[in-house]
């Protein structure tokens, strides 16, 4: 039974039904497959299946591949934010983007075709098939989404970067914030406040949203062993969700030219940059990110640029070359490891349990 | 008598000599005050003197006013880094400031004349005095002054914004790192390290350093009340140098501007400019970060722009104008409290005693 540190049981965690505080981040684009998502599941943590990308089919195949591996719950989190972009003048990244495409043997790009999100369609699925947690960044769902969500008792989190996002989640009625801080890798999930002040390291961030809201906190960003998730709690944290820890699991579906990348990665090597998908995310900086942003070429917003470089970023992925891929990864860089999502999990539990302090 | 994690006793703190494992962070220009330093160390913390902008016998003069308030032990911190610049053209920052004098009243401003920093006049005020503790920031003194201060039993504390850094501070023989998040206010403490790279957030920073180092590592960057401390020690931290957590303390000197406009500040609101000295530091934005940033004019190094800003700044705080000053602050300023020194202290303490957590 989980406790937060003051005493009472961690009801979030009980009503969500695992064991123990620790949620694996949605990791789309790649790393989370079915195989993590159950192996977390299967060792006490809440998997998440990251449903962004996928069209609802593929998230429904995803979630029978998950079940077929595990009946513990999972989660399933999806973009809330606006997924079409206004008519934009891509000319300049598209012949920007021709050179990269030339050295990688590719075709020159094409104005991508604008595909819809399917955002409502994905949501049935997720009430179809009664999944237990729904998790979502970039905004926040239509009230009569989340009201259908309440109404099947689907637990429901999302994600903010500021005190004042934390505050709008709550109102509208969420049962969990998770609260990113600047640390952590990947997309980040603002979606209300400045970009350039959203920045705050978990350190103050967690404890001024736990401060402001009612809900329970997840801390995010940072969080890579042991000591992260027992910090997080002593901040206020009521849980923790972990995305670059469970990177270089071994259920982890990882281009080598990535996952060899991360073993020698240093905490200062990572940048925040929109070269890749359009939306601000933090990765290691590689010649894609410097040459997109020392081009001067305006980049295309979201999803519009993630369509535009994803043929070269496959191509690079096959080719094993690094410098063309988006090797997402936190600051916390230095303490991930590889192994088993299962002994991952076992260690960071013994860990956590193993720490006893008292101050004076 | 303080324990850290594994419950060994808090040998570097009782080498320096007081109860807790808390420094007041050396915050120059102004906030810090023979007051302030007096008031933590008589409530078992250790005071720091900013010592960076003073002149050697006013040094002199601050330790003799802090010590007819107490005879506990205090630090000192100077600047470790390159004091002068290079022949520089500061025309176009000139005539842009000149609009800033204009509307302040003040003369046009004029290329300042550039004073040596007599660091090393200043390492023998710290001797002759007897000074307990030494920390400095931007640099590593030089190896005879590190030998000599040795020699003299003194304590002696780098500042580092990555692990490289920490490195390299241990290989010169400190006794202890702080390890600057990137949630700071004021400087940034950066001296080897790609800025844009060294802005690691505390959860991530204080572990990865603590793995690499063996020397007691300090924790910085948003730590702001009892849980932060906390954590800090949970993250692998010894001790911790809270700033922003003492600025609005009764003996810390703050324009009346800045301190109302502390009070309103979101933690959101802060942001890393060279606007005001010529290094990147952390504060509040107002109307002079967004005009310089936004004005083209390139912004001379340190200490020039610091000099140029210098008697608009104090113009601004004598005129209570919040948009000149440099409203240093850290990312975990909506936790500022407004109380006397001791009573933050005893707070904190208290705090950090009744967290008892744990994991499951």
């Amino acid at each position: 039974m989980t406790r937060n540190r003051t005493g009472t049981k961690n009801r979030l965690f009980e009503r969500i039904g695992v064991d123990y505080p620790i949620i694996q981040a949605p990791m789309g684009g790649g790393p989370t497959t079915p195989e993590l998502v159950a192996a977390v599941a299967n060792a006490g943590g809440l998997g998440s299946i990251a449903g962004g990308y996928l069209e609802p089919d593929e998230l429904l195949h995803f979630i029978e591949e998950v079940r077929r591996r595990t009946d513990r719950p999972f989660a399933v989190n999806l973009f809330a934010g606006p997924h079409t972009v206004e008519a934009t003048d891509a000319s300049a990244m598209l012949s920007h983007l021709a050179r990269w495409h030339d050295a990688l043997g590719l075709p020159p790009p094409e104005m991508p075709e604008q595909r819809p999100d399917r955002f409502d369609e994905k949501i049935e699925v997720i009430l179809t098939e009664r999944v237990g947690t729904f998790s979502f960044t970039f905004g926040i769902p239509e009230e009569a989404t989340l009201t259908e969500l309440r109404r099947h008792s689907v637990v429901v989190m999302g994600t903010a970067t500021t005190v004042d996002e934390a505050r709008m989640l709550e109102d509208a009625g969420v049962d969990s914030v998770v609260a990113q801080g600047s640390e952590a890798g990947a997309h980040r999930g603002t979606f209300a406040s400045d970009p350039r002040g959203a920045m705050i390291g978990s350190m103050a961030l967690i404890p001024q949203v736990a401060d402001a809201v009612r809900i329970p906190v997840i801390g995010s960003g940072g969080i890579m062993d042991g000591r992260g998730i027992m910090a997080a709690l002593v901040l206020g944290a009521t849980g923790v969700q972990m995305g670059t820890a469970f990177l270089r699991a071994r259920e982890s579906n990882l281009p080598e030219a990535y996952r060899s990348r991360l073993m020698a990665a240093r905490e200062d090597e990572t940048v925040v940059t929109r070269a890749f998908s359009g939306k601000p995310a933090r990765g290691i900086r590689n010649a894609f990110i410097s040459d997109i942003e020392g081009s001067g070429a305006p980049v295309p917003p979201y999803p519009l640029q993630n369509s535009l470089t994803r043929s070269l970023r496959r191509a690079a992925a096959a080719q094993g070359n690094a410098e063309g891929l988006s090797l997402w990864a936190g600051q916390g860089v230095r303490l991930s490891r590889e192994d088993s999502a299962a002994e991952l999990i076992r260690r960071w539990v013994e860990e956590c349990d193993s720490i006893r302090l008292s101050f004076s």
